[in-house]
């Protein structure tokens, strides 16, 4: 399971928790300049207990191109319509590759046979290796990667549950499955203490997510009292 | 192109060449037992004038699982014949899906659209990660994962000239190219000197490739004059 510290991976979880698997949690130090998502991830595997977590060091920042990643502004605005169309400034090169082919690696030797990643077809449309498309075709590469699938065990299963939800939709489940929000954080360029900006457009969606669904924001924004 | 420092990924840096090619060397410390291999790689980028060469920090240990990064003896035959059937345990958890989504996150960066391997399907059929079916779904994958995939730029390739390619067809083709194989390494458990055993896989291998090319063997072994 790929664990990012946000809103979707938190609720990632606990579908699998609640599908009756023991959860081997995943994430990476990529260089990202958001790293208190780190911190949010080990709290989350912690309150979510976990079979495992790991934090694996890579450094993206090395290849550039990604406002995540290298010294190039993060895009704000005021509302979701303010958002710009196509591939966001914040997707970085093959991202979900790289963390599913690590996964890959640990599934293998742990023996599992199924990978979770919180990744959602509505909100980001614009990153290329969030498409459903994508996640069907690295699952028939990774049968053809690994022992798995030369010795015709049982193929690998890359599941997607939120793959079709919408933000609001996927606060609601998680609601329902008793994550708490507060210990998530979402915003692509959060402040020293942690605090989210409210105008990213991660901020902007998971907004709105909690407007849609009813639910109050447990969200600590920069400048809010 | 993934760069390894062993003779045959030095044979796919010279087709690329040939082929009107500058190339982007990348290889890993991955932590292997055998980092010789790393200085014979920068050397061989240095020797060959590739463009650009990096090596990327990468820790596949803590995953376990393989005699090259584990605390596992590598195996150690007198002959090819005695070589065991199916997956070695040299066989490293998911590597070429690891180092082929780097290559792409590169590739997307430098904005290129062809990546080389030197994978072949004779001499390490055991590995399930160099099988041709296995490349074929990588790369229909590492289309849908990038932005050439989404905006309907020319598709990515993944390149593998040596795939069915024999050890003496290989050698016979790069002596024609040029290379100096004695820069090279192939053996999995090198000593502290770089001196290759002769007595692993990786070695036999090579041995028989030299011998059935009919081109004198310029590999150091250790205890030879």
């Amino acid at each position: 399971m790929l664990l990012s510290g946000g809103l979707d991976s938190a609720t990632c979880v606990a579908e699998a928790q609640a599908a009756g698997f023991a959860v081997y949690a995943l994430s990476f130090r990529y260089g990202q300049r958001h790293s208190v998502e780190l911190d949010c991830a080990q709290a989350m595997a912690q309150s979510l207990k976990v079979a495992e977590h790991r934090i694996i060091d890579i450094d993206l920042r090395q290849f550039g191109g990604s406002a995540l990643t290298a010294d190039i502004d993060v895009p704000k605005h005021d509302d979701v319509g303010d958002m710009v169309e196509g591939i966001p400034i914040t997707y970085v090169p093959a991202r979900n590759t790289i963390f599913l082919s690590y996964a890959l690696a640990w599934a293998e030797v742990l023996e599992a046979q199924d990978i979770y990643i919180g990744v959602n077809a509505l909100d980001y449309s614009g990153y290329p290796d969030c498409r459903p498309a994508f996640i069907s075709a690295f699952q028939t590469m990774a049968n053809l990667a690994t022992q798995a699938g030369v010795e015709g065990e049982a193929p690998l299963t890359i599941h997607t549950p939120l793959l079709d939800m919408t933000k609001a939709q996927i606060i609601t489940r998680g609601t329902e499955l008793g994550i708490d929000y507060g210990g998530t954080i979402s915003c692509y360029d959060p402040d020293e203490n942690g605090a989210a900006c409210g105008h990213c457009d991660s901020c902007l969606l998971r907004k709105k997510g909690f407007a849609e669904a009813g639910i109050p924001d447990p969200t600590r924004y920069a400048g809010a009292p």
